[in-house]
């Protein structure tokens, strides 16, 4: 994706034993970039959300992991990076996924050439995740064109939570992917883009994505897209996710489930998007997804810029009030139209999902 | 309710030509109290939500119509004043209610006695729903108790969306008064408090006064309410309202369908509280209530307190960007539990209100 005519993937090597990124909570307030040099830095940058998004942290705890291979290649080196990593967000599953796949492609390898191998297969995971992205988005593009023949002439509407872009993947995004591609491809489109608090992903990150892209969007409350759904003004919602499990319940940021009950109750189709990465066979259903609770803060305090441009954080609470922070919440597979992966939709059930992935 | 030791209505009398609010605008930040003159220094500070929830601003409106009075007590003037009131907040059922009140009390008496009449009259709609709540508060309590049984010794979790509390009554609160009692009862509660962006009235108003009243609570984002469901830590949610149709569609605060689809879902019983004057008898069901649309700065941008103790406002979405923001949904009847009102408790059916209310 391009900013400012610049074209850039959400992560990038720098020379052989650095990688950058984008630091994502500065955004939209400012652009900036970070390399990071070892694990300890990926770790951080992951925890921190500095970078995020279920597909994109795979691919830098895959960078992370090289370059710890790098200090150290030993299986017991790996083994430890590999968990320090993997402790970093409990809820996503591709992050595991990348580390495991890391690991299996260097622990049965001379040592003496572990460091190449390493640095080797984090790009393949980064460019498969590409890869994978685009066949996403030219399959969801399918979906979308399906409504707009529906409804010639006319806008489609479609709502988004969170942000599952191309900044929370190498690139293209998992649901804005077709969303892209269907823009690209002349079709009227207008995204109702979730704010989703307590972070603000959507409003400053889907925000920022689309508006760079030049789709036509509009910032709500996450409060509001229900009555946008009763009014008749979504024809489709899209959202990305953090881990399926094999019969099809989805874990995604929280609030997720809210909007899918919504679009049940109002016939909207309601689909998710991700890669195969995502998918946990190991877990039978959503109840044992471990959900992440994070800081209070992020709910009690909110960033943004002051008149002048510099940007600050504010209490925005009843002084003396906690709050609680779950990250994550699981929408029950009922309650899902369809997946969009790399191998095509299907539906969000066991059997969906092993009609595209026999195995 | 109390105020650092101090008594307070929301609206209350100063001498016989002014009257007084507490600027909730400025809330949990700064408690400020404004005096008004006017019927246009109410209509703004209505407007401006200074002074805000459904049955406050029917006591408001009618102290605004009552100083009108001693400027003009012409039917003429009467009338003028009543519709630049009534246009201030167009969802709410209440102050149109409080303001016809007015009116029918007006109209047939000499010129000469409406002054004095408009004040008493001003006076008895805000001690009537003082009144009115402390029923409300009764009528709940019961079925909190009812809970509290059902499991000897632990703590009841309520959720409740934006703020029915005291402020945003004369007193008490609707949704807000059965909790106070239940507590005050000595029943172990805890409450877990929506945000209810964009303007966080569960945050800043909600959190403020529970913890000034000592009810634990938590603040959630907006978001996370249905988690909390799913995980079965909400025994009930009560919410207040801004009208009800005669079917038993609610208006309510953005984001109660959301929180009604989800206690729905997972059999977590929903009510409704309200004083009878936000029943709209005229309307047949919810699709005819009219949304007020507010603006799309309550959703870009977030007033807070700097570290310093100051409050500003920053801007917090992607530059560029346009929100949309309604501020109110419609919860279909059928989402619905009961309704808690000051006569007792009824289903969401035009057979549960006439039963209440028959004439």
């Amino acid at each position: 994706m391009k900013i400012n005519g610049q074209h850039y993937r959400s992560v990038w090597t720098v020379g052989d034993d650095a990688f950058g990124i984008i630091d994502q909570t500065r955004l939209p307030h400012e652009f900036v970039t970070l390399t990071l040099h070892s694990a300890e830095e990926a770790a951080h940058a992951i925890r921190s959300m500095q970078t995020r998004g279920a597909p994109l942290i795979g691919a830098v705890g895959a960078y992370g992991l090289a370059l710890s291979v790098r200090e150290d290649a030993s299986d017991d080196a790996i083994n430890k990076a590999l968990e320090m990593l993997a402790e970093t967000r409990p809820t996503a599953i591709n992050l595991k996924w990348a580390l495991w796949r890391m690991r299996g492609a260097l622990l049965n390898q001379p040592h003496g050439r572990r460091v190449a191998l390493a640095w080797a297969e984090a790009g393949k995971i980064a460019d498969e995740d590409v890869a994978m992205s685009e066949a996403i988005g030219f399959n969801g593009l399918k979906i979308i064109e399906g409504i707009a023949e529906q409804k010639p002439g006319q806008t489609v509407n479609i709502l988004t939570h969170c942000n599952a872009g191309w900044l929370a993947t190498v690139d293209y995004g998992t649901a804005l992917a077709p969303i892209y591609m269907a823009h690209d491809a002349g079709i009227p489109l207008h995204v109702w883009v979730d704010e989703t608090r307590p972070r603000n992903q959507g409003a400053s990150l889907t925000a920022f994505e689309l508006g760079s892209h030049g789709v036509a969007h509009t910032i709500l409350a996450d409060n509001a897209g229900g009555h946008y759904m009763q009014q008749g003004q979504v024809d489709m919602v899209i959202v990305g996710t953090d881990r399926v499990t094999a019969n099809g319940d989805v874990a995604n940021k929280i609030g997720t489930y809210l909007k899918a009950l919504a679009a049940k109750d109002n016939n909207v189709p309601f689909y998710v998007a991700l890669p195969s990465s995502t998918i946990d066979w190991t877990l039978a259903d959503g109840r044992d997804i471990p959900i992440e609770e994070r800081s209070p803060d992020e709910v009690l305090k909110m960033q943004g810029r002051l008149a002048d441009g510099s940007v600050t954080v504010v209490d925005i609470a009843a002084p003396g009030s906690g709050a609680a922070n779950p990250g994550f919440d699981v929408t029950p597979a009922r309650l899902v139209t369809g997946f969009i992966t790399e191998r095509g939709i299907c539906a969000a059930t066991s059997e969906g999902l092993r009609s595209l992935f026999p195995k």
